[in-house]
C-alpha cells in the first residue's frame, strides 16, 4: 500500500515527482470520455519509466493465442484493447536542449485530477543543467460535450532567460501493445498529411480494419496575445506526422499553446467521411476556444455529479475514494452505444485485453441503473442480447445443442477470447449473472416490456445451456453438475458449485416465470419467439420443472451451511489468521495446487449467492454461512470487498462493513495490491458505489418501491447519494440524527424506510429518526 | 492406421514413394545408437515435405516457457531435445541439375530399415526431365560399436549417360527445432575448418554449452576401384563447411563415396580434446573400412537380438511390430551413461521435449531388466538418485519441507519442464513410480544392496512427500489426498484419486520395511542415510504408519469396485460403444471440460494399480474392476493398451489381450493416431515388449523365482521370447502344445511354470505340456 495522493475532496493530487511510482500516477491520472481515453502521459519527452496509452472505445485486434499447451476449444484470438495514436505529444527543446521532466531537476511537482469539473493539470518548474529555469502548466481534458475532441492548454515560462526554442507538436501513430503475444504492431498507416490545413493521420487496424483519423489544430498565445502562425515545418514520418515551430520564449513571458485534436473512427463514420468528421471538430474547436470548451465540460460533469454524486462529511480520505471510483466509472462508460462495454482496465491501460466480464452485470449494472436514465442500463443489457448468437455457437463448439447459449468470460464482440480451460470452460456462472442481469434491470426500472423485446430469448438459451450441463446422477439420485469454476476462482474443476447450481435454478425459474409473463400479456411476442427459438414448450419447461426440482446442493448438516462444493469438507479448515503474513497473498507466493486443495477462498462465493437472493434466506442462514466463509476468504479478488461490505451491513456489522469499504475505494489509489502501474481496477469500482449505497445505505428494491436500512459508519459525520428510480431523482442524506430523502420530482414517491412506508410529496422531502431502525 | 510398410519378419519396408508419408517414414527409419540418432532423412538435397532431424543424447538447450496464464512455482524454461548438426548430407548435381528425389520421377524406390544388422537402406532410380536415368543405393548406419561414428556407402550409377557431376558432402550446422517456442536459433558456431584433413564443425549451444564436433572423412570408388582425391573445393559459411567434388559419372559405371561422420560432444569430452577425439574416430573408420564396420555392426546387433529377441511363428505383422519395438527401445538407450534416459520420441523427433517421464519406471524398466545385464536397469533408478536432491527443490517450491520430494513430471536434468498445473503440480502418482521401481528392481535382481547405496534415500524423499501431501480431514476422520491427476490424465484435480492413494501408501510401506533391511543388515549405512536425510525415527515412522492405517480409499459398495477418485458415481457411465465413431479419438473432438466430466478414461488408472500390485488383490476383485473400468477406457494413451493386453490374459480374455497387443505393437508402423509424423512412440515399446512377456508369457517374479502362465494367441504357431534373470539366459518358447525353456546358463534354475515349481538344468531345457495351466 501506498499513500501518496493528497487527500481532498474533489480532487486527486500528487506533490513532487517519484520516478518510481509513474507508472501508478499515469493510471490515476488517466482520462477518458466514454469514446476515448488515455493514460496521464507526459506531453513532454518522457524518458522515465512510463506506459505510453491511448485508448479508443470499441476498437480492437484480435491477438494470436500465446498458450502452453492446446486444448481442443480454445479460441484462436484474444481480442484486445489496441494501444492506438497519440495526439498528445507537446515537445520543448530549449536552445536545443529537451525538456524531458525526467531528467532535469524538478520543483514544485504537481498533477492534479479535477474530478468535480473533468480535467487534469500539471505544473512544475524544471531546472536544467545549465541553471535555465522554466515552468510549466498544462491542462488536459477529453470532452464529453463533444466526445471526438482532446484539447491541452500548455504554457511555458521561463523564469530567468530568454532562448530561442522549438515546440513539436506530433501525431504518433507508431505504437505497440505492451502485451502484445508475439511482439506484432497492430497499426497500419493508410493515409496521411502533415501540410494540410488540419493536419491529420489515418491509421487503420490490421485484421479489424477498424481505422482511426487523428487530426490536429493549434494556436499560440503570449501573455494572452495569439500569434500568427506561418512559420513552421511539416514532418512526415512512417504512421507519425508533426508540426515543428521556432519560436523565442521571452524571460517571465508565458507561451501558451493550445493544442485540439479530433480522433474519430470507422466504428461511427464512413471510412470516406472520417476526415471531413474531422475537420468539423476542429472547426467546432477552433470557434469555441478552450475557455469555452473548459466551461461546457465543467457544466457537464456538473450535470453527472447531480445525479451520482457520493458526499461523505468527515472523512475526506473516504470522500475523495468514492468520488474517485465514480468519476472513473463515468469516463469510462456513458451508455449512449451499446456496442461499448466496460474493460476491466477502462481506458487506464491493456492488461487483460477484452472489454467484457462477469463484472458488468454483477458489479456494475447497479451503479448505472441508479445514476442514470434506464437506456443506459438497458444498453449494457442489449449488448449481450445481440451477443446471443455468437454465445449459442459458443456452446455449440463445447457440445451443446439446441440452442443453448454459453456467453464468454471475456469477450469484445462476442466471440470467447479466454484461454484457460478452467476458466473458460468452466466458470459458466457467468451466465447466471447475465440472466440476472435482466431480473435486475427489470426489478429497478419496472420495464417488463424489455423481456418481450429482447430480454426472454436470451433467458431461454441460458437455460437451455443449464438443464444440458447438468446431468443426473444415479448414485446421488439427482441431478448435479460436474466440473466447473465458481466465482472463487481458488478453486478449479469442481462437482456442485454451490453458487452455480443456484443461478442455474433461478435462471430456469425465472425463464419460467418470464414466458408466463410474455404469453398471457403480449401472446403474439411469444409466438415470434418461440418461432425464432424454435421452443418446445411441452418438452423443454417440464424438463427445466424436473431439474429445478431434484437438483442437488451440497450441505453440511452439522454446520447447518451451503457447502462451496462436494468434498469442501475434506479439506483443513482454518481462518485466514493462519496464514503467516509473509505469505499473503497467497497468489503470489503458493503455488497453484497448494492454493487449490487449501480452504481459502478468493472472493464471495456462496455468499455471492447469498447476497443475489437474500430474499430466499433467514437472516440466521445467511449469518451462518457468512461467519463460516469469511474467515476463510482472503479477498485477493477486487471484486470481494463490496459484497462482503454489503453482507456485514445488513447482518449488523457495522465495523467490518466499513473496514471492507476502505480497503474498495482506495484501491488505487493508494495501490493496495501494487498493481496500479498496470490500470486501474475499473470494474471494481461499481462495487465500491454498492458498498456505501446498498451497504451503509441499506438500499434495495422491494415490491417496487426503495427501500432503505442505513447506518451511520462511526467515522463519517454524515453521506448521502443521489438515485435515479423511475423518474425520480432522490438525494439520501444520512447523519448522526436522521435519514433525509429528497424527492426532486414532480410526482409523489412511496418508500420503504426501515421496513416502513413512507410517502414523499414531490419537490419535497420527508424526513426519519435514525433510532427508528429495526435492527 | 495406414498401411505402407510390407511386412517383413526383420526389415522394415517401404516400396514406392508417397510424399504424403515421407514425414511418417523419416521417422520409421530412424537410426540409433543409444549417444547420437537421427531420422531417415534423405542424403540427397529435398525439397519435398520433410522434418530434418538429427539429436544428440543428453544435449538439450532450456527454452523460454512458452504459457497462456502463469502459475506460481511453473518453471522458467522447458528443456528440449535439440536438433542437432547434420552430418548425413550428399548433394549431387549432375550437368547441373540437382539430384532431388521428390522433384524427380523415381522407379522401383524401396527404403528398408534391417533390424537384424542394424542399418537403414535406400535404392531407386530417377529420372531426370531430359531423360537422363541413374540408380542410387545408400547405407546408412550409426556405429554401435564405436558410438561416435557415422558412416554412409552411397552409389551411384548412371543408367543411360554420362555426365560431369557435381558431390557435396556438408555437415550443416545452422539447424532450429521446429518446436521453438520463439522462434529461436539454439546453436553458436565455434570453430570450423572445411580445409583441415579431417574438415570439422564445432557448435555450442546457447546457455547449456554443450559443445558438438562433427569432422568427416569420405572415399570415393569407381566400380570398386579407390579413386584418389585430390582436387575438392573448401566451403565454410555460417555454422556450415562442405567439400565439394567434380567428378565425371560414366553410363553403368557405379561410383561409389563412403562418407563417415565423427560426432563428440563435450558430455563426454573435455572442450579441449573434441578434434583429436574426432580425428581418432575418424581414422578408426579409415582402418576399418565400410564393409567392416557393417560387419562388426551385424555382429553387435546379433548379441543384442541373443538376449532380447522376441520370435513369433506364423504372424509376420506380429513379429515385425515386436521386432520393431526391440528395434527402437535399444537404438534408443543403452544403459552405459547413467545421465540419459528414455526420451518419449528418442531420437526420432523433437516432439514433447524433455527426457524423462515416468514412462521409464513404468513402462520400460521391465524391458531393459529381462534383456540386458542389472546394470542397465540400475543405472535408470541411478539416474533418479542423482536428481533427488532437485526433487527436493522442486518439492520446496510447492511448499514442502523436510526433504520431501517431488520429482518432475518432464525433466532433462532433474529440474521440472512442464508448466500445467494439472500436471506438473498435481500429477504426483509419478513420484510412485519411481519408488515403485526400485521395488521392481531389487525383485527382479535380487540386488537388495541397492538400497543402502541408493535406494533408501530416495524412498525417503518421496514417503516424505507423501505424508505432506496427505491432510486429515474431520469430516471422514480420515486421511484423504486432496487435488491431484491420475495416470488418467481426463481427469484433473480430482480429490482421492484410488491409485495414487494406493501409491502413496505403498510407497511409505515399503520404505519402512527398506528402513528395517538396512537398519538390521547394514547398521552403518543406516546411521549414514539418517545423519544425511536429517531422519527423525521415531516420529516419522509413527506419522507414516499412522497415515497408511488411517488411509481414505474410495470404494463402490454396491459393485465392490475401488472408485477411480470421489465423486465418480455421479458421472453418466456409459461405454465407450456409445460415442459415435465420428466422435472418437474425443481428445481430438470433444472441449476439455467435456473430457473431464465424461465417465471416459484414457489409459489404465485403478487398474494401473491392480496391475503393479495384483498379488494383494483377489482375481475376482481385479476382474471385477477390469469389468468395470475397461468398457468406459477410450484408450486415447499409447501407454494404455499394454497393461489392459496384461490384465486380459490374466483374466484369461485371451481374444482381448491379443487385441490390446497388436494396436500396441504396430502403433508407428501403421500410423494408427496419425502422429507417427512427429517422431515414434518409444516410451510406449516398452509396453509392447510387456504385453508379450508378461500378457502372453504370463512372466512374473515371485519369491525371487520367474513364474510363467504363458497362452497361446489363437492365430500363431508359436512364439518365444528371450529373458536374462540373475545370471541366467532363458529362452522361452511356446507353440500349441509345449512350453519349452531352455537355460543356457551353467547353473541350473528353479521356475515356477503354471504354478509349479520346475528345475532346468544347466544348459538345459524343460517341456511342459500346455494343457498343464490351471486357469
Amino acid at each position: 500500500m501506498k499513500n501518496y495522493i493528497t487527500h481532498h475532496p474533489w480532487k486527486i493530487i500528487e506533490e513532487g515527482y517519484r520516478p518510481e511510482y509513474n507508472r501508478i500516477s499515469e493510471s490515476i491520472f488517466s482520462l477518458g470520455n466514454g469514446k476515448f481515453g488515455q493514460r496521464g502521459n507526459f506531453e513532454e519527452y518522457f524518458s522515465g519509466d512510463s506506459l505510453q496509452g491511448n485508448y479508443l472505445g470499441g476498437v480492437y485486434y484480435p491477438d494470436k493465442t500465446r498458450v502452453g499447451w492446446w486444448k481442443n476449444g480454445y479460441p484462436e484470438y484474444f481480442a484486445k484493447v489496441l494501444n492506438a495514436p497519440d495526439w498528445t505529444g507537446i515537445r520543448i527543446k530549449i536552445d536545443g536542449q529537451e525538456l524531458d521532466p525526467h531528467k532535469l531537476k524538478l520543483i514544485d511537482f504537481r498533477r492534479e485530477l479535477d474530478m468535480q469539473n473533468g480535467h487534469f493539470s500539471k505544473i512544475y518548474k524544471a531546472e536544467f543543467p545549465d541553471g535555465k529555469q522554466i515552468k510549466i502548466h498544462s491542462t488536459r481534458m477529453l470532452s464529453i460535450v463533444n466526445d471526438e475532441l482532446g484539447a491541452i492548454k500548455y504554457s511555458i515560462t521561463p523564469l530567468n532567460f530568454s532562448a530561442p526554442t522549438e515546440i513539436l507538436l506530433p501525431i504518433n501513430g507508431d505504437i505497440k501493445n505492451e502485451d502484445a503475444n508475439y511482439d506484432e504492431h497492430f497499426w497500419d498507416e493508410i493515409e496521411k498529411s502533415a501540410s494540410a490545413r488540419a493536419p491529420y493521420l489515418i491509421t487503420e487496424t490490421r485484421k479489424t480494419h477498424f481505422r482511426a483519423c487523428y487530426a490536429m489544430h493549434y494556436s499560440l498565445e503570449v501573455d494572452g496575445t495569439p500569434q500568427s502562425l506561418t512559420q513552421f515545418d511539416s514532418i512526415e514520418e512512417t504512421k507519425y506526422i508533426a508540426h515543428r515551430l521556432n519560436v523565442k520564449l521571452d524571460e517571465k513571458k508565458t507561451t501558451t499553446i493550445y493544442k485540439y485534436a479530433a480522433v474519430v473512427t470507422s466504428r461511427d463514420h464512413k471510412n470516406s467521411d472520417l476526415k471531413t468528421v474531422a475537420s468539423e471538430v476542429l472547426a467546432y474547436a477552433k470557434s469555441k476556444g478552450f475557455c469555452t470548451i473548459l466551461d461546457e465540460q465543467k457544466a457537464a460533469w456538473k450535470e453527472k455529479w447531480n445525479h451520482g454524486d457520493i458526499a461523505i462529511e468527515g472523512d475526506t480520505a473516504a470522500q475523495q475514494g468514492i468520488r474517485y471510483n465514480i468519476f472513473q466509472l463515468n469516463q469510462t462508460y456513458t451508455g449512449q452505444d451499446e456496442r461499448l462495454n466496460i474493460g476491466p482496465k477502462g481506458f487506464t491501460g491493456e492488461k487483460y485485453g477484452g472489454s467484457t466480464y462477469w463484472d458488468t452485470e454483477a458489479y456494475l449494472l447497479p451503479f448505472y441503473l441508479s445514476t442514470s436514465e434506464p437506456d443506459v442500463a438497458r444498453n449494457l443489457l442489449i449488448y449481450r442480447f445481440k451477443h446471443l448468437q455468437k454465445a449459442i455457437e459458443n456452446a455449440e463448439k463445447l457440445g451443446f445443442t439446441n440452442g443453448a447459449a454459453l456467453y464468454p468470460m471475456v469477450t469484445m464482440n462476442g466471440e470467447e477470447c479466454h484461454n484457460e480451460w478452467e476458466i473458460t470452460f468452466e466458470e459458466i456462472h457467468r451466465n447466471g449473472a447475465i440472466a440476472y442481469a435482466i431480473f435486475s434491470y427489470i426489478r429497478y426500472t419496472g420495464d417488463k416490456r424489455y423481456l418481450a423485446d429482447y430480454g426472454l430469448e436470451v433467458l431461454i438459451g441460458i437455460s437451455r445451456f443449464w438443464a444440458q450441463r447438468v446431468n443426473y446422477s444415479e448414485d446421488k439420485q439427482k441431478y448435479v453438475m460436474l466440473g466447473v469454476t465458481g466465482p472463487n476462482e481458488y478453486e478449479n474443476n469442481v462437482n456442485n458449485n454451490w453458487y452455480t447450481l443456484k443461478m442455474a435454478q433461478w435462471t430456469m425459474q425465472y425463464t419460467m416465470e418470464a414466458i408466463n409473463y410474455v404469453k398471457q400479456t403480449i401472446p403474439e411476442e411469444w409466438q415470434r419467439i418461440v418461432t425464432k427459438s424454435n421452443f418446445v414448450e411441452s418438452d423443454e419447461i417440464s424438463n427445466w420443472k424436473r431439474i429445478c426440482e431434484n437438483l442437488y446442493f451440497p450441505y453440511d448438516q452439522k454446520r447447518e451451511v451451503f457447502l462451496q462444493q462436494d468434498g469442501f469438507l475434506d479439506k483443513e479448515l482454518k481462518p485466514v489468521s493462519n496464514i503467516p503474513a509473509e505469505e499473503t497473498p497467497i497468489n503470489k507466493h503458493w503455488s497453484w495446487d497448494r492454493i487449490l486443495r487449501s480452504c481459502y477462498i478468493k472472493q464471495a462465493d456462496v455468499l455471492q449467492g447469498l447476497y443475489f437472493f437474500e430474499d430466499q434466506y433467514e437472516k440466521e442462514t445467511i449469518k451462518r454461512n457468512y461467519d463460516f466463509y469469511e474467515p476463510m476468504t482472503v479477498h485477493e479478488s477486487s471484486l470481494s470487498a463490496c459484497i462482503h461490505s454489503i453482507m456485514a451491513a445488513k447482518l449488523g456489522d457495522e465495523k467490518r462493513s466499513y473496514e471492507f469499504y476502505l480497503s474498495a475505494s482506495r484501491l488505487d489509489l493508494d495501490d493496495y495490491n501494487s498493481d496500479s502501474d498496470e490500470g486501474l481496477h475499473v470494474t471494481s469500482m461499481g462495487g465500491t458505489w454498492m458498498s456505501i449505497v446498498q451497504g451503509f445505505g441499506g438500499m434495495r428494491i422491494k415490491n417496487n418501491m426503495l427501500s432503505f436500512n442505513p447506518f451511520m459508519p462511526e467515522k463519517w459525520k454524515s453521506f448521502s447519494f443521489k438515485i435515479n428510480f423511475r423518474g425520480h431523482l432522490l438525494n439520501i442524506v444520512i447523519d448522526k440524527d436522521n435519514v433525509n430523502i429528497h424527492n426532486d420530482a414532480d410526482e409523489p414517491l412511496k418508500v420503504l424506510l426501515f421496513d416502513k412506508t413512507q410517502t414523499i410529496e414531490a419537490n419535497d422531502k420527508i424526513t426519519v429518526d435514525m433510532n427508528c431502525q429495526n435492527k
